[in-house]
């Protein structure tokens, strides 16, 4: 099976390294729009002009697109899923539906099979929602996130007048997390599920109480939240804040018994050093996935919900069921 | 849709409350091996006895088989799915390669779909070391269990000479956890991973310190685990421990990165009140996914690993996708 990479950011990066433990892949090369020779490949994998992609249709198996959300997958996904089996991470929630539509229809006009939208939310954190939900329907779930770098929060508060640079941590509130698992199902504002911390470097002579409120009460962003702000030089920042983990929980809790006397808490939970490298390897099992699906020849656009978990590993069905069920 | 039940035990009952919630899903009734006058449903569901099954082949789209795996269900499922589309929960690990070729050969020569082995262990647990071995293939998992009721192991202290009653809790073992967590993946002995506590009511005049010394020593069941050992009234046993808590841990750790700079932390846990009721929730899911592949014309033996998540869900493929993606 024959991979392509298409966008050399942090997570292709990741894609390239994640594809050293699948045996079962063999990485084609990587596909950019800038010039290749201004770039090295961590594992020395191909660099090839984006512009040359089509030369190589019958090469790739399945080509994972890493891309950004808000301006490139939306019009990168249907547009290559015409002439490839794609894969992408896109991200924007309420946008799915319409991305979705805009897939499916490219991938089924040229009989292609895509999958959008993995990663761990969206993807493994939907997955679980969705079985949670299916064993336990008399119940409710909740989703927390962190604690992790939110990159979005970040580049809000490196907007503001006066700011060099900053890190956004996204917290849960354990008290929060507390209430979820007693099974209560409470009612929680967006103030009482998370905090958001804020390590920001500031040009010299600016004004630190004018930049703090700036990002406290910025609308959408902080104004809803419990926030903190904490000034540091440029070295603390590289020194301690240099990583992008991230992370979260998702939780369901239900009843069952003829008079609801039973409870149950289902909880998944992920902590990751390197959000991107995550989100790549989850890319990469369900782009075997993919593989499996088009040799069945399906077609169309897929969500991770409609892969069956068997297609993501690279073990036989007999090693699965004598090994792991 | 209609469902009925094979077997009225605890998990039947589970099953057949479960079916309440599921709005999509109606129960034909329950089928027994014992004198149908002598049963009482919880929700007033029709008993029929199990002679009677073929009779009513139309009727049931899927039948939840709700047997013991150490003598019913090696025998059951394979006769039952001549006739019928069934759902079973066999939960003897070793025997599932056997028990699925049994109940393979017998559904496709009949045309019939058949899922074994649902449940949390096998079951969740199962997709959760699945998914997780899959996105972190440079990595290690384990499997916790408990703080919950083992039942094989409260019958091994009963058959105990002098032994009134008794009940057995398999208890994860805290530092083994947190040393886990680190991804540093330790290689863990039974003893450092579970610990037993025993809780047992003697017959007057039994000597206390031979039924302790049995327990603690006896093969396979305890001589390899730190085990405590509490005698107790038959009071206090109905009055504090008559539940039948489960639940447990499934966490895989693993590194990413060119370097194998990067650990990620994968979990999942169960805290169950009662474990056959979760098991039964499990079923009547997995249960709704078989009667949709059936519809599509699948046949032969499928596991929890075969099924699509979204199939498990009663709400349409748009709707998981605005919701819950």
């Amino acid at each position: 099976m024959n991979v392509a990479i298409y966008g050399y950011g942090n997570l292709g990066k990741g894609v390239e390294v994640s594809i050293l433990n699948a045996k079962d892949i063999s990485l084609f090369g990587v596909f950019t729009r800038r010039d290749p020779s201004t770039l090295t490949t961590l594992t020395g994998a191909k660099v090839y002009p984006a512009s040359d992609l089509n030369l190589y249709k019958k090469d790739i198996d399945v080509l994972i697109i890493c891309g950004g959300s808000a301006t490139d997958l939306p019009t990168m996904t249907p547009a290559l899923a015409k002439d490839f089996n794609v894969v992408d991470s896109f991200d924007t929630h309420a946008k799915i539906p319409n991305h979705f539509e805009n897939v499916d229809k490219s991938a089924k006009e040229n009989g292609k099979i895509a999958l959008i939208s993995a990663g761990w939310d969206p993807g493994m954190f939907s997955i679980n929602r969705l079985y949670a939900e299916a064993i336990l329907p008399n119940g409710k779930d909740y989703t927390f996130w962190g604690r992790g770098v939110s990159q979005g929060h970040s580049d809000a508060i490196r907007r503001i007048d006066g700011v060099l640079d900053a890190k956004q941590y996204t917290v849960p509130i354990d008290s929060a997390l507390d209430s979820v698992r007693t099974g209560e199902e409470p009612n929680l504002t967006t103030r009482e599920k998370h905090l958001r911390e804020c390590y920001v470097v500031a040009k010299e002579g600016a004004d630190l109480k004018r930049i703090e409120n700036e990002i406290k009460t910025m609308p959408n962003y902080f104004a809803d939240y419990d926030t903190t702000v904490t000034f540091i030089t440029k070295e603390e920042l590289d020194l301690n804040h240099s990583g992008i983990p991230h992370g979260g929980k998702v939780i369901r809790t239900g009843k069952t018994g003829i008079n609801n006397e039973n409870k149950h808490v289902i909880e998944y939970s992920l902590k990751l050093d390197s959000n991107p490298e995550f989100t790549a390897n989850v890319l990469v099992a369900v782009a075997r996935a993919i593989y499996k699906m088009s040799l069945r020849g399906e077609v169309g656009c897929k969500t991770i919900f409609d892969l069956a978990p068997s297609d993501l590993s690279s073990k036989t069905p007999e090693e699965l069921r004598a090994g792991l069920l």
